[in-house]
């Protein structure tokens, strides 16, 4: 991790939007901690910046919170020998805003008067600091600003006598996104919002449960594949067996589409679909909304690329790696000084000159966030020689705000909030560019159509339409509690 | 901070009773985090392994916790920058039991309704488990082991309106030893128990006010010495100066003695008496008690030093530093095999052979534990030739455990505790061995003997009476919540 | 990095050749060591462990040394810092058997009686050893394992007046392969063995001379590329420009074909070709040569790719991402028992089932090392339900040693050593496993064929014809010197 | 360590002059390494800063070199493992100009045609920079700035067959004070210069041979002190025996006055004289020259007791702890801004205000470099209410610098050298000032007086008389090879 005393700038291509976390269960298995270290590892696009595991072994439970990647972190035999124990969950996230430091990493553990109790989750409540104000008033103590800690609290305020009608009572007065995982001295519990705005998806291995964000962290273990859980679904494991409680009012589903278009794995299947094969179909929708006379196609590297190969083969266009990706790219890297920040230094791609040089190329990426990296790419591309250079993104322009556990700039930053697509095309200077249409992604996904009455989908970056409140944000005056928050490391 | 993975053998000269807390605060000081780390590290005898700080700058609270020593973690310029503000508390302390890792580092902070708050002490709750386990069956979430955070949350639940009573209804709740330090927006608040077993000072220094458990943290900064706090005592300090609360019921001061036999820096004066003085009586009335015939006197460096001074003084006798303590020892050392084992490593001590061959040599020591270390000094004064060895102890046998905040080895380990003088002379092999009775100790410190009715101090380590209930001793399977709680680094 | 106290497992992808260095040196330019950070880091492909740095400020000479990645450890404001300057070269390694430690880590510095020189190389010297035994004869004092190190010997002790014909006379000596850079207080010289088995490029950055293992590092930063140095050829570079001298017998060119299969980058290009276009030929050739009934063509990501995207072209078949990367990957993960040792962990490589499930599958990959890597992929396909797994390799079979600068197994763990095509292919299990001819090679690269006589490249891995005398491995029982010297860290 | 980017203030009593360096060496005992760690951390008051070891297990040589104190670095399991062998040598190091970073720390190893050979010592060379020159003219290389490589070097160039008669052709081109300690496959070497400047003592552990700076270092381990070597002598230990050489003409011993003033540890015996002892005697010879009507006799801790405690007795005085030192001192702490630099911050020393308040006090102190120590301390003991302060040196004025190994400022800088004794009273502010004569420290030492024809010792900071040439401080222009060396941590 860089020095507090570094100067960094970031590599162009961090314009992008993050998902702030995967989560990792597995209950009734030798090893389990290790075992959540390597699905953790499978999910670490979902979140690199910091991990938890909390394992039980029968009599006590066992934390283990590190900043940094799973390979880096949890792959030390003696971090891993104080996981001791056959059951486990796990949690990898995204920086947040504000907090840096291990107070927010998960799973947040509590002891309670019945045990502990240990928490993480994907997503993000809509209501936390509402909730935790009106908590915090009848005396709970706030340690962290993560929302999961709101969720502990409903849990240990809860006048209910068994865990299951404590846990449902405390996941009732929640709104927002969430898929999580908790872990008590007797059960493994996994839970998904009422629309199911987040992926959770249940495996086995052996016989030993799994709850896990996405089906590529089954894989990796060798897993075996159950089904997703239903939004809206509460799962509650324990040695006997599984049992399932639906503790809200039944809703619409509502699964986040952009899981499909850049945050899932290609090679998992997330809600019944491969991730690989809606982006190759996206891919084909947007050559066929977008055409364009060219010569090749080439991907950005590495999101954009299954949609590359589906729009080469709708096009009947060649497929190249005009654009190369240095692996070993880290997050930051010193700029000594002016002379060095006017080069243009490329960090994480490089163009292929020979491929490019005099051809008419169509780069296909999977969306647009700020549009600064893109102006970066498509300059590297034209200083290759490129004759034409034709955008086309892999879905509508990104217009709001996601407040459903990824890290997006505020509105007035996304480029398309800002300008119309003829802008944008100046903007990043192609010579033409060309967004997927909201039924095209609906299309690639298996519908017909958007349901503009009952949207299939949250698409609110795309469309605005948020499917939930947005308390929080409502009244802003009154929950600045959290503003007094102390920093620091630890 | 040795690795885990290292097999440590203790320094044999850890056979010792070890202080857990030292607390340091200012209000009303540029720079104060700078102020408070040179008064942590003045107070660093009383603990060695972890230190925090927390600071507010007028609009936000600033945390920082290491593990190790003062002078190693708190001294980046990184560190202290972040700990912006004028008012600022902290902690220093001695490892617990259990309890590794950060989460126990004080001063342990919270956010209430009201805003932040902080909160470190010296001395240990006798009741702190069964007001946890009241706490937690309403719902209180605990995340560390620390009986701090018991303080915290009775704060934070209290009913009362304003922090003053909130505070005070708190500390009415708590039983045991406290001296502690606590920081708001507005306020910085000091308060000792009603007996006022742990010391806690007021200084000023050019108008900001100063709370420390010893003068010598006030000596370091040139700062001036303003009075004890009294037992049972609550400061509240703003910016409009300084109110004085007694909330509980008046009771006889108790002060721990054992803070003049060792714990004290002996610069420091505590409770009206300045501890240098006082360990030089104690060196008197042991050499009247205890008369021997000999050519030197001896101190084992440097706790047994100004009693070794009184000794030779009282008895005419020279003053010889016939042991030399190697001030660079680490506190563990590798064993790589039997072949050293065996050896009889003199890691901190070595024998002063030429002061010593031939001699009559009396050695004064503060205390005896376990009697393992007296064991090997005797041994090493035999081997460099002492012709008799005569062993006087600054204090009477220790015979039972503290339970206000010192770290005592259970009773049946306590060498006095199994045998008589004989055989604990017998055990270390001198050829006489004589402690200071209780009365001589009470007459080193000024007064004429102890008053068996109500005694002058806690003395308890050496008569074993307490002073106050031990209410989580007592019944103890109602309160092993903790054994529950969750081990690991963070 | 790894603990030394953790028992890792290598990630199986490791089953691969590792080339050992790259080179990066620029003479003349402000913030020289940060411009050679960032072509270091556009080289790190070529060496992963660590990398160094000299830089010359005009009066001194400046040394950082760091075992990691580029973007770990030169990238802290305080290292560039350090390395003040407008001259610097670097290096970048793959471990070296032997010599863990920071000893080993180029540039080589030493202070001769002109004045500091620092020498980085990329390759190995056939006869180092032998030298060096020579050398030590006469006195002089080897403190690393490192070629290089008899590099610099051999400079300091020419008689020859001045450094360019000291260089001469040193170089003259060597055998084996070496692309090697040096600066002193005022020269930036390169210099390329006499049959150029190693890269090395000119580059031109605003009048800034660049020397460079492959062109990728000058587009980094925006540079210009000049030309690749010839075989055999000198240049010396100072503030009045740049000299060329030819020190060696003319010989023919013999560069490394590998770097074509898998070492260089594919947007660099090496002796006037385009990696990713040669990579590409060689997919076509490997389709015209092991033609084959399938559904689709599957690259074993990434070094597979471009392969594969020529196979897919010529044999007009879908190319499909079929397997996943994880490019989150670290080096080493733990394995705390038998239990997961079982489960054939995927930690590097998945199959996206949904692409392959009931197809017929053609993999492509660069080469087979030990056969154990292709084993894993093969069974994860087949797993995945492929219906048919035809293994298609971009290369001849790897039957020999490289002493060139290249981390090969001995020999006798070369699969294709010690089993025909057809044992292999049964060894990992595949339908039909089909290899590049050394013609198909050589065509891929633009040549007719191989010309048996005086071939046209380094070959030595497939066809065992070194291209030099490989005098340390000929009556190694007189050159063991080296096993004697010290191991450790620093 | 500190890190780059602290500002650090140096606590202000490391106004003192520093050992450069301590030896050790064991041959012939099982984990010798963890015995050579015991006896540098007996030795570590002669050297902080890093330490190194090398071992030789009959096949191969280890080495470990680390910065920072044994008892940080070398008490790791893993460290240990790694040294494997029955003999090893060890060498703990101050500081040096210029270099800081690992090259410098000894001992130094190189691979020479003969096999392999370490080399540490204390002390220093003063014509190795000239010799250094004329070995770079024959073509050595150095990589380091440790006067041991000269030494390293001239063993390797030599022409002599046996190692006996390289090593003895080596020393005999040194100048200055070496006591140094060889490690070769066969032997351990020990050597002192032909006046013995430097201490080193050979004992004996059950049959194992050592070499040590001093006895303490036996002590530690329960070792047996044999002799001292004798100046030019050198000692050859194999599994044999031991053998002694004369190789230097013979010279008069001028073993270094100050390690009995303040370097060796007080329990050590050097050159058959106890150190506690003589600094005793010094503090007896002080009080007779200087007596002075006074109440109490104070130390400046830790150096000045012995001689305090000897000055006490002598006059009969009182001797008290006025001055209690913190002993948990740092090297480095932050100084925030102005506003703590002038508050006179007493990191390392607090005065015992009960025990000076209004009294009559000497202050013993071993010497005074530069003043500004004296100036803080007599002004803290003034600020506790000194009525009078005397201060008493144990030694005499200090007017030179010293060229034999140890630390010294440069003799403008020393007080001595440019005030008068009333001077320095006055810039002490002290009410006297009194200094031991040359002549009463050779009495301390058991000599009638200084010889000044042919002085005992070498005593040249007090007289400026240096027992050897300066060679390299000679025409100073022509040896300046070592300004252009490059700096940086490896």
């Amino acid at each position: 991790m860089a020095d507090a005393d570094d100067t960094p700038f970031s590599s162009g291509a961090d314009d992008r939007f993050h998902d702030e976390c995967g989560v990792f269960g597995i209950f009734g298995r030798q090893d389990a901690a290790a075992i959540v270290t390597l699905g953790l590892h499978a999910l670490q696009h979902r979140g690199q910046e910091a991990a938890g595991i909390v394992s039980y072994d029968g009599s006590q439970f066992h934390v283990e919170r590190h900043v940094g990647l799973i390979g880096d972190t949890f792959t030390k035999q003696s971090v891993i020998d104080r996981l001791s124990g056959t059951r486990a969950i796990g949690h990898t996230r995204y920086a947040t805003t504000g907090g840096a430091g291990l107070r927010n990493v998960q799973p947040l553990f509590a002891e309670l008067a019945e045990g502990g109790i240990a928490v993480a989750h994907n997503g993000n409540l809509t209501n936390a600091m509402t909730v935790q104000r009106a908590l915090q008033k009848q005396g709970s103590i706030f340690t962290s600003t993560s929302d999961t800690e709101t969720i502990l609290h409903l849990v240990a305020t809860s006048r209910e006598k068994d865990i299951n009608s404590r846990f449902i009572e405390a996941v009732r007065q929640l709104e927002g996104a969430f898929s999580l995982v908790g872990l008590t001295a007797k059960k493994m519990i996994g839970c998904r919002d009422p629309m199911g705005i987040r992926p959770l998806v249940l495996g086995d291995l052996d016989g030993a449960w799994i709850l896990a964000s996405e089906t590529c962290a089954l894989d990796i273990i060798g897993a075996r594949f159950v089904r997703d859980l239903k939004p809206g679904e509460m799962v509650v494991i324990t040695t006997k067996g599984i049992e399932s409680f639906f503790p809200f009012e039944p809703q619409k589903s509502r699964f986040c589409i952009f899981e499909y278009v850049y945050f899932a794995r290609p090679d998992s299947s997330v809600e019944g679909r491969n991730v690989y094969d809606v982006r190759k179909h996206i891919g084909r929708e947007l050559a066929i909304e977008n055409p364009v006379e060219a010569d090749i196609v080439v991907p950005v590297p590495d999101s954009g690329t299954p949609a590359a190969i589906g729009f080469a083969q709708q096009a009947a266009l060649p497929f190249e790696l005009g654009i190369i990706r240095n692996h070993y790219v880290g997050r930051t890297f010193i700029q000594p000084g002016d002379s060095i920040r006017h080069m243009g230094v490329k960090l994480k791609h490089n163009a292929n000159r020979k491929m490019i040089e005099g051809k008419r190329v169509v780069l296909v990426d999977d969306s647009i966030v700020r549009g600064t990296t893109s102006q970066k790419i498509v300059q590297m591309v034209r200083d290759a020689g490129a004759k034409e250079v034709h955008m086309r993104i892999a879905s509508p322009p990104t217009r709001a705000s996601c407040f459903y556990g990824v890290d997006t700039p505020e509105k007035s930053k996304l480029l398309a909030s800002r300008m119309s697509i003829r802008e944008m095309a100046d903007f990043i200077r192609v010579d033409s560019l060309g967004f997927l249409s909201i039924d095209g992604l609906y299309r690639a996904v298996g519908e017909a159509n958007r349901d503009a009455e009952q949207p299939q989908f949250c698409d609110a970056c795309f469309t605005g339409e948020y499917p939930t409140r947005l308390l929080d944000l409502e009244g802003t005056d009154n929950v600045r509690t959290l503003s007094l928050l102390a920093t620091g490391g630890q």
